[in-house]
């Protein structure tokens, strides 16, 4: 029986529901240490419950439930815990991004350094931003420790997670730490991009998330090397897409304004194969426009037009399609749950898929 | 039998070692993401392994031995877990303080900042050093929770830490939020300059250390009060100690200039003590001086001429008497293992005693 899309809505609310109720849990203790700890309760709550597409604890359920876990909402409580790892990685990565959104609202680092300039407090309004979106961040890292500790998991399900959990948290801040790097000594080298997305995105959005889930099963090692044929070359070909969303996407859709990623500078592997197709005169143009803030819609049509027609978003296209073939053709295992893959089959094409 | 300080170095020598060792396991998957994350290995470890008083890693040794645990090797491991939350926590802080040193050297922010520069990369150096620093105190803490996870306590022993853990990591966020509204409000009452500093430093640093050993080592309620009766007046008074020092305190002991403290601008007790006590001129003396980054060592004088002569100095000492003094009352129970006592009165004359 194949899953619909609202089946997915319903896992979205669940997850929805098992923050909430977590972060209820938390809020008192925030608030006995004082009434001004009232702005931090709130804005980690808005965060967390403010949407996002739950794909890494969707990923992370299905890898349960392709391991034969049964639904429980105690797997439900223990996959959230991926989304608290997620924000604390956003958030902090708003702050050394400098980037002034998220999801269409101001990052945490702009609503504390509004909240600091409406208070008419004193000291440098950013700073403060700064300060505490570093602190929201490591708050987020910490409850999702407790919110997977607290699950109601058994603790051999939870030791048995644990070094997956260790392992993933571990190659975030290693992909992060490439990715900043990789924006100072600017290499722009096509090998450079796919090892930072590699490390950045797709072991982290979907193999890591779906070991994990394996793991809390109990899973055996060829379903585990499964999860691995299709997380991997999925979580390259859903980066992709996002690299491809990141200059051509709808605002309405990304929540950031159009040809965000070019203003950013961002060294994508779509960047990176465009610099390889491109003539000397279009490679110019984009070396001059990639990363200024001040990047006109015109400018951003002219970038457009250059990865465009050097061929380089045609050719991403493509290997998008070929690595989610690659991904639907792994999970053809015995071992695996057949309603799972009948839904991680659906994940891969929503996660990929066109939309430009 | 009384525990010599040679003890006490031994110890720190042993959490030193275990934490030498974790590195060395962690070291290789850094590097197997890319030879490029060689500086992250390499600056996380130097932080590590460069002293520290080791004392968190101390009383939750001693929190354990006092519940009659063993000394193993396996509970020296998980409790230098602590010396990683610490990490993040200073390297953190350092960034949101804006310090240029930590123990005598470049904060870790101005080390990548430095390194950006001799390199030549592109781009804001400071801000490349703002970005690592957070990823490397995000490391931190996520190695805190492998070290103690891997530590080779059995799994019964880790589930009974976990809930103090978890409150206590809050609890530090909770201080640090508190601590940087209070710089931006200006709030420079006596009750809230207790309020952060017992959040943000006397739990923190004893009584929950304590308690984190107790509870790996299963210890009755009756010993866990016991624990808060020592370890609450303890951390105020060390914490009172740590004002003292950031205002006389010699920089060869301290690794910060001289009244650092003065220059950041810290509304600590002893300075909310000042005030209450001060007269008109010198309470704006104080308020011209507190937070001048610029400020000269005259000016570091005069700030010592008042809080001296207007008797807080005094006042702050004789705190730090009577509390101490509550604190080593708070042995006096049977439960506790008399070894323990003795290396926990050690401890609390130790950290508290007058060294200006």
């Amino acid at each position: 029986m194949a899953t619909s899309p609202l089946d997915c809505a319903d896992l979205r609310r669940r997850v929805s529901r098992a923050a909430e109720a977590f972060l209820a849990r938390q809020r008192p203790r925030l608030l006995a240490v004082g009434p001004d700890l009232r702005p931090l309760a709130d804005e980690i709550s808005a965060f967390l419950l403010d949407g996002g597409k739950r794909l890494r604890p969707a990923f992370a359920y299905w890898g349960w439930r392709g391991a034969g876990g049964a639904d429980c909402a105690e797997v439900v409580n223990a996959v959230t815990a991926l989304e608290f790892v997620q924000a604390c990685a956003l958030v902090h990565d708003d702050v050394m991004d400098g980037s002034d959104t998220r999801r269409g609202h101001p990052a945490m680092h702009r609503r504390f350094e509004a909240l600091h300039r409406e208070s008419g407090w004193r000291g440098d309004a950013a700073a403060f931003g700064t300060a505490v979106a570093i602190l929201v961040g490591d708050t987020c890292l910490i409850w999702a420790d407790e919110m997977l500790n607290t699950s109601g998991l058994p603790a051999e399900a939870l030791l048995r997670a644990q070094p997956v959990y260790d392992e993933m948290r571990t190659e975030i801040m290693a992909g992060q730490y490439l990715d900043v790097l990789t924006q100072a000594t600017g290499d722009h080298s096509l090998e450079r991009a796919m090892t930072v997305a590699r490390y950045k995105s797709a072991k982290y959005t979907i193999e890591r998330p779906l070991h994990f889930g394996a793991a809390l099963a109990g899973a055996p090692p060829e379903l585990t090397a499964a999860y691995s044929g299709y997380g991997l070359p999925l979580g390259e070909a859903f980066q992709l897409r996002d690299d491809v969303l990141g200059v051509f996407g709808d605002p309405a859709e990304t929540g950031k304004p159009a040809g965000d990623d070019l203003r950013e500078g961002k060294r994508t592997v779509l960047i990176a194969k465009t610099l390889e197709r491109a003539t000397p005169a279009q490679a110019a143009l984009v070396e001059r426009h990639l990363g200024d803030p001040h990047l006109s819609p015109d400018g951003v049509a002219a970038m457009r037009d250059v990865i465009t027609s050097s061929g380089a978003l045609a050719e991403t296209e493509k290997i998008i399609e070929e690595l989610t073939a690659q991904a639907l053709s792994a999970l053809q295992v015995e071992i695996l749950d057949p309603e799972a893959a009948d839904v991680l089959r659906d994940l891969a094409i929503a996660a990929t898929s066109r939309r430009v």
